[in-house]
């Protein structure tokens, strides 16, 4: 007997059919012989509706956190509710559990609050009695104030996969409209090819490059885990892709897929004196506005001028407020001026195998310099490769690249599931 | 500097607009000098929607009532939530609370949980700290089995109530649509007077009798711990009726008012044999439905036949599941057959003065004898008669009978507030 944790998003719990529908898939994992523990995200549109009522009340409903999380915390309590009641009119015993009861301990940050333990006695007890334990996801409880708190973006993802290691589970299987993780993003490439598996450090890489498919935050607490998930899709039988964090049995491919960003936007600060400790000053100035800096680069001072360049990436969300506290700190500081390129495209190739495997930045730079593509930033890690490009160029980057590495659907590479290349 | 306690219900809050202006009631209460914590239901509508969405995945969203109270108490989060933006954003501290994290302690029953205990000690230390605190009506928590209950039907008056009795507040104010409790009900009785003050003994029986304008268990619960009520309008600034918990300074009147229940049946069981024990059976068949029994009348048997009728009555709701219970348990009783009236009317006056006036009955049965009404059961308390009537009569003998007690508006008769009759 397998445990098995499912957690579905909004869309598929978007109506009373749908939330039957899930009913029904969710019975078949149990009477398969596994205990099943289901995760569910608010209705559909129940989010937006509910901060549609917190802006009419409020002229700024986020500077009452605690208040915001109370309000949305009813929608995962509104779905659990139902997908439970429907579970039992089909004729299986099944139990609701808000993050409070599931015992989803978070620290105290409303809006984007950490778990810091799991304590799922409650739900234990369910599914050893036989039952369907149904799960609120993106909520917790913070003990010291006795609050409800919410974790922020993707937080159902992270209940679910908190949830599967504290109960050991066996695997997290995440269920969305997307059928499983693909080389690229197939509205973009349409060739891309699905994987049958890969490795949770790929995966993880992936998206911190900008796929959409698993939000960081639960890939980084699954890895830490060790808890394995299946991506897969709601309106399918479809096994979906297997991100494996135990390691076993992986063949390592050499690129496991290609992601494209094109959120992110790139800041140089043109004229810094060249004296020591004034690229801390600047990345300082801009980290007071808790701005994530992606990739940097500082360019070599000119003998005759003493004075470089800094070039670096940060989501656009933060741009006009890191730009805002340069100009306010320019005197201090003493730059000559700003270079500011609002939308750039990020491209990354990542697979595991790259640890391994020389050849592969010969492979992508011939394949962009092949193509035209401009490079204006590169850096790396152990299995990612990013190059930033010009916004307008990234796409057609992306589709040459993966071309390039072979991972056209109709390409013989099988790159996992053990052909052993 | 008072405590004071409002419950506002669900026409109330039934939008951004009106909340709002609850919002603006609550804080002028707040800016007077008063500690206010604040009771709330959910927003008009959200309740029957909530159901529709249960009765959209279940055939019986019943069969699991601990479900539906974890669905239906998600409405009061988002009321709560809202109005404590609402008043932070108008520049006063607030912080909304649940049923759990008010301390509204109850027993295990889904759906009509009973309050065991009141432990406001977190809605304490926020109005200590200068703050309008807000709790969720309708919802408890039963410490046993760790679930969220609901109050059943008017829980907001109890949670009210119940609050105000924990923290020993000054008065609890509720707010509906009436801006005070009448003589009689102003849409039947257009000259109905609106009451300054009544005993808490009095609206314990008129609400009994059937008048809409607070819940019983509210009443009953505010008697037992000598809250005082007040009952006053949403819309309006009119300072509404007060009801005395605590005895002090009240003229009392002979009868405050007329109140008149639709909503009741009557089932006369004819030829029943005359033998000890047999309307302990008949009562006992009925009591297994969970109904609750109101007059009784057993004619005495004729000595020629040795058989008699017993007639009762009892809320239209438990007819069916009263009369189909009898024509089980006929051939065991041994009864005649069934006389059926699924719809009388009942119609009672009430007043605490009547412990010590004589003449109410005479004053009553004149009145009504005048008018051609046909009395067909009676039932008397210390401060109240009630009598059975027609249902097609029940609202002209009310007339009647308000006129015959001098309570209409243009009569010089007032009976409260220290006139001193």
């Amino acid at each position: 007997m397998a445990l098995i944790v499912q957690k579905f998003g909004g869309s598929s719990v978007g109506d009373a059919e749908k939330i039957k529908l899930v009913a029904k898939r969710v019975i078949e994992t149990h009477r398969a012989g596994n205990q099943v523990v289901v995760v569910v995200s608010a209705m559909g549109d129940t989010t937006d509706e509910l901060l549609d009522l917190a802006n009419g009340v409020s002229k700024n409903p986020y500077a009452t956190p605690r208040e915001l999380d109370m309000l949305l915390t009813a929608g995962e309590r509104i779905s659990v509710a139902l997908l439970s009641m429907a579970i039992n009119d089909m004729g299986e015993k099944s139990r609701s559990f808000s993050g409070l009861q599931a015992g989803i301990i978070t620290d105290s940050t409303y809006g984007n609050a950490r778990i810091s333990e799991v304590t799922p006695d409650r739900v234990q007890s369910a599914i050893t009695a036989g039952e369907i334990a149904i799960v609120a996801g993106f909520q917790g409880f913070d003990p010291s104030s006795g609050d409800i708190t919410t974790l922020g973006r993707g937080g159902s993802d992270t209940t679910a996969v908190a949830l599967a290691a504290g109960l050991h589970a066996d695997v997290c299987e995440i269920y969305s409209d997307v059928d499983g993780v693909y080389t690229a993003d197939p509205r973009l490439i349409p060739t891309a090819r699905k994987l049958q598996a890969i490795d949770i450090d790929s995966m993880l890489e992936l998206a911190a490059a900008g796929a959409k498919i698993l939000f960081i935050r639960a890939v980084e607490f699954a890895r830490r885990h060790k808890v394995n998930l299946r991506v897969r899709s709601t309106f399918s039988d479809d096994p979906g892709t297997i991100v494996y964090s135990t390691g076993e049995s992986m063949e390592e491919s050499i690129v496991a897929g290609v992601a494209v960003d094109k959120g992110q936007s790139k800041i140089t600060v043109v004229g810094v004196p060249d004296v020591p400790g004034k690229a801390a000053e600047i990345f300082t100035v801009v980290a007071k506005g808790d701005v994530n800096i992606d990739m940097i680069v500082q360019n070599i001072a000119a003998s005759s001028t003493h004075l470089s360049d800094i070039s670096f990436t940060l989501p656009s969300d933060d741009f006009k407020k890191a730009v805002a506290a340069l100009e306010m700190d320019k005197p201090s500081i003493g730059f000559e001026s700003l270079q500011l390129d609002e939308k750039i495209g990020k491209l990354s190739v990542v697979g595991s195998g790259m640890k391994t495997h020389s050849g592969v930045s010969a492979t992508l730079f011939g394949a962009l310099a092949k193509a035209g593509v401009n490079i204006e930033m590169i850096s790396t890690s152990e299995i990612r490769i990013s190059v930033v490009t010009n916004i307008d160029q990234v796409d057609d980057a992306a589709k040459v690249v993966h071309s390039a590495f072979g991972l056209n659907g109709e390409a013989e590479a099988v790159v996992y599931a053990g052909t052993g290349r």
